[in-house]
């Protein structure tokens, strides 16, 4: 029952109520209302039924929400459930980390390979993920479906190797170098972590409160 | 100059101006239109003036913007000038992958003290970071200013080590926990670097396309 044009702001609070809703899940909790799901989230329960309302009817009025249900919607919604494949391009210190720490098959990613230029790292495996010379990414792409390529590479190449996956027929980026990354083709995707904007919002609030 | 009530959503573009300015003044660039920067950065010019004009008037009409004067002027709205303190809760794998790679000083902050309670990291020192104990916390924080915590420390004890924090006087927190804190007073700040909300946005993107 999915609408189109779904604002920016509901798709960015999707990944909210699905981390609230398996917290709830975890905890026990089988049923809650929009107005108990929003004093835990800290937004009004008008709000909450006017996000779920652009992907159909979740909830009973008076009823409240089945929090199993609801979470395995909006998981469905996120494409949790899609098995996507992903690789990571970059295997220095936060490229180690993130394989180290991220639970990706808990948000519906495995993890096939990742590529570095370091001639020490390729053709180990670090957290069960082999390391490949950037030299076999073609090579690779030709026989695995990949739908992510993330990023942790030095800003210099950041572009570049870009426009190489992209040609490769790679159409998602999770994008680490804070750099903004630029496609002409409408249905490649990037998403951005941005330490430097997030540190410098946390400047702005400290400096101005 | 700066009006009250600036809206969530342009204070976090402000970041993307200042790193955009950054870029152009480095590239030499002397002056730029609100509608060449609005191409750069995908926004439109009307857009870029409206969120100006919420701190003051930076341009002259006709003329476009000083890059260097603009730059130095967000950067001082956002507090880059400030000579923020910061320490880092957590010394983990992303603990270190910050440390190595993130320009703090650069944004406005200095790194004095790293906190963890592996016995084997205290004592050391991590790109002239010095690893305290976290039993060290109360007699750092009682001869330091610290502006912000950066936390990388498990989810099972965000929540606490922040009251810590927090009855010690911190009021600013560049959180990497992926859980929701919170405070009942106003002045302290929060702000979230959410890795899986981050993919799970993405893996929405792509699943509907």
């Amino acid at each position: 029952m999915k609408k189109e044009n779904i604002s920016d702001a509901v798709v960015r609070r999707l990944p909210r109520y699905y981390r609230q809703l398996t917290d709830l899940y975890t905890r026990g909790v089988v049923r809650i209302s929009s107005s108990n799901l929003g004093k835990e989230m800290n937004i009004t329960a008008s709000q909450i039924r006017q996000d779920f309302s652009c992907f159909g009817e979740f909830g009973q009025q008076g009823y409240g929400y089945n929090v199993e249900e609801l979470r395995s919607e909006i998981g469905h919604i996120l494409g949790v459930d899609n098995n996507h494949h992903l690789i990571i391009i970059g295997v220095g210190n936060l490229g180690h980390a993130i394989l180290h720490n991220f639970p990706f098959s808990q948000n519906g990613f495995a993890v096939d390979a990742a590529f570095d230029v370091n001639p020490d790292l390729v053709g180990t495996t670090i957290c069960g993920v082999p390391v490949c010379s950037m030299d076999q990414l073609e090579s690779f792409l030709a026989e695995h479906r990949v739908d992510v390529a993330l990023l942790t590479i030095p800003q210099s190449v950041a572009q570049e190797t870009t426009n190489r996956l992209m040609n490769l027929g790679v159409k998602g980026f999770w994008n680490f170098t804070n750099i903004e990354l630029t496609s002409d083709n409408p249905d490649v995707k990037f998403e951005n972590i941005h330490f430097a904007d997030s540190l410098l919002i946390l400047s702005y609030r400290i400096s101005n409160r």
